[in-house]
């Protein structure tokens, strides 16, 4: 495998001391291994550096490798900006085990050390894309999203409707609290505490997990991720639903608006150390060795 | 049992052709049969009535059982109104049955008959009244609920925090997107969406239904409608949540606020036919007779 | 498309008065149409006709389809015999709509009309192969299924325990009432009882599903059917489990004893008339237009 | 609150050295601080103690004490047996905190103590008692339960369907893998692996927890313990049913046989030790302070 010559260094605006700590031992070790170090503008803006800096958008052209430090909400943040730079993407995470960010702080020169020696697994994690169209016209606002794409009630109390339809076939009209549609990568997350099931990261399908819905036999359906979903909200309800990607950037809906969701065109490319079991990710994070009886 | 001499006629406020068949149904019938008809106001003017009229919070006064005609909407909120003036009330559905206005306006005449005769039972319901504090401060703002008072993320995709205590004991400190502490009445509703048990209606529990927890084993828990339950939202995560008394009456809550929720001091008397029979009505509107295999 | 010439009639042994009258108008129509109609050898026997038959294990040489007549239970049966003769099949329902049988008895004339005409798509379904061993010696016994292959105790109360493996790697070591894994095709049969997902049927995807895990964190866990599974019974607990295949076939199992769980090599070829629609179907077994609320 | 002068010493048959340990340590313990030690009969046989003993049976009697050393399954046992002698019981858990043997190994000495001085609880639990009729006869066999009465399909792969009435009232006709009927104190074990939810313990509740069932809409339904619960076996289809109780006693039924399910007369006595919080059990045992998120 080829090794990382050029590393960026990237974590999240709200800097902690912890953060700072892992990031002075990766530096460190990248510096004694005789990596180039680049750090991106607003990490270094963090830690008042006065170095050479590369702004997010450009990471791709100036390193082989991008390290992000802090939790799995930091990684769906750089994975919006890197995945069109095709640049691979590695975590580290600050506290306990993330299921993206897989390398404790602890071990962090044991694990890179691996990785320069070229023991690392490439894993290829597919984003969506949804954009929100009013009638016909041209969409009005679009993003990606890695875990998943939402539709929530706007207010509490609000009931929504909506329409389901998938590759243009109509599969149902719902009211609910709303919908989530996750890729694999987001199974283990909000789709998991709204009742749906894991997705092996290396699926290409999505999940349909609806929200406290009003039809006691609605339930999770997987289809293929070629399919493209389209969410139409109706006027029957008086409330206005919100979306979402990946927690963020919402968006309020009004009647007969419809969200499109396809898989994204290119593909996150998610570096592993050599002994990453993505079962061994499950165990822990859900912790399955717990039982209800004590023996 | 007694019957009824002065009956009192109620529905809400945005009034549809259906509705308006069955209060001439339901006002000839008792024209025919000697009873006084007592019009709400409200009503009243909704049909362009040019009669005496006794307003909402009058009806226990002038009244000796109030019919309201609409679905089980319309009967949550003419139970916030009349639950304190200790009148009964009969729930005639426009639509299909309804677990509270359990009278199909079908067959509307041959009822009132029955229960004219004294062929009806009397059930209690008790209902929910939840105030929020800020600090140790009075309560800013106080309800009733004869469903349910839930607590949600006040936006899209914001995690909230929130502690529980049952009685002054620290029951846990969850993130979700919300809770639902429903009465047996309201187990049938928004609860039964979010994953609760059915509460037989003649229980003094309450159930409190966590929705999309972030903790896996987070279930669903019962306890007795005597214990008082304090929601207390914490500063760790920005979200800020709402809360909701049966669907309506939306307060925002900010960081140390306490919803404090009690039994409320007065019961609902829900007047049912003398043929009514509560799991009939659970097998009809849960359509217990559907089965997957087709056999 | 290539339209039928030779067609068989393939029902259930145990025969009933609405089989005999669909299988009657089935054959008179397919006569009227210059179909040749091959009796299965069962089938026949139970119907008292003395006609040249066919056993079932020889339908694929002497029919280019084979129609079933009778429940999704019978096309289950149906499909364990003739998958490998890899002749298409088409069912029709006697009573309800089912998941696989989607023809209506009531307009089943029309249906074979546009079958005829060539206005029909014929779908790939795969099935699972599971056999048993014990030590590593060769299997003791091994199945097909179409819907999926269930671990269960075999006897009430008693605790099972077991490890599930994927493609050679540990996934958990589990106890629980059984365990199912399903194909798409299952997804909503037994595998929807047990909270798992609807799969698209054009997924190649299997899930599987813990029955009444004691780990509260246990959820369904969808994976490729490319992908092997192993189920090894452990020595911890005295429960001997069974395993079945599409509910038949039952084999009790020892510890130490193995499942492995593969696709199997050949596909069901299944005819559907021109105007299927799978989402259809799903809203109409599932009723997705029942709601709580009454409006 | 009175202290306890005898106190009887009671396992399981099959010992362990840390239960042997743990009995050493209680032993000692309670001959320093003055207080008779009565010896269970089959446990000073698991001891080879030469010492008077006493037989189950007659622990009523003979002490006004009984402390069971083992985990949950152990104190459902000797529950069964010492719930008509009205003795109270305290549970000293072998290893991990227990719902019911809540007192930790480690700090057996010190809460031994608090208990000894008068700082303890009392906390009656019901349990249910459930026989069994072929037509109208005389019960054939019943037993008690502390926490589950439970109707399972007996042999894998084979479904079973029943009527359930509550009070002479039709509750619902049910085909599924089997329905656990479950006190408060069952409602943490096997009826929380079904889905079911927390009853808390001071309630006069049962619920109702359909296993697998066939009907979507099937929830669970809490009732209250003052009702009586019969499930009557259909002949519709082939599967005979177990039923069991606490998780023993299997017993086979037949069409047509009759489970009738009623509070227990007599309620355990259980002691726990000043400290006693019950949610803090749960979020121990649920581990209800694990999380998804990383954060």
């Amino acid at each position: 495998m080829t090794t990382f010559k050029r590393i960026a260094l990237f974590t999240r605006r709200k800097i902690t001391p912890p953060i700072v700590d892992t990031l002075n031992t990766v530096h460190t070790f990248l510096c004694n291994h005789g990596v180039s170090v680049v750090w991106e503008e607003e990490t270094a803006a963090a830690l008042n550096l006065n170095e050479e800096t590369v702004p997010a958008s450009e990471l791709g052209n100036k390193s082989d490798l991008v390290i992000i430090i802090g939790g799995d909400g930091s990684l769906l943040n750089a994975a919006q900006i890197l995945v069109d730079q095709q640049v691979p993407i590695l975590g580290i995470n600050r506290g306990q085990l993330g299921f993206l960010a897989d390398i404790n702080p602890d071990n962090v020169t044991a694990k890179l050390n691996e990785i320069l020696q070229g023991h690392y697994t490439e894993e290829q994690r597919f984003l969506l894309y949804a954009d929100i169209r009013q009638d016909a016209h041209a969409p009005i606002v679009g993003y990606t999203a890695l875990n998943e794409v939402a539709l929530h009630a706007g207010h509490a109390a609000q009931l929504i409707e909506f329409e389901v339809y998938i590759d243009e076939r109509f599969v149902y009209r719902q009211r609910s609290d709303g919908l989530i549609v996750s890729t694999p990568t987001g199974s283990t997350a909000y789709a998991l505490s709204g009742g749906g099931p894991i997705l092996h990261p290396g699926l290409e399908c999505i999940v349909l997990v609806p929200m406290l819905p009003h039809t006691l036999t609605s339930r999770p359906i997987v289809v293929s991720s070629e399919f493209k979903v389209d969410i139409v909200i109706t006027a029957n309800v008086p409330g206005k639903p919100d979306v979402s990607w990946d927690g963020h950037n919402t968006y309020s809906l009004n009647p007969y608006d419809r969200i499109t969701i396809r898989r994204h065109a290119q593909k996150l490319k998610l570096i592993h150390p050599g002994d990453y079991d993505y079962y061994q990710t499950l165990r822990s994070k859900l912790q399955w060795g717990s039982k209800l009886t004590s023996e």
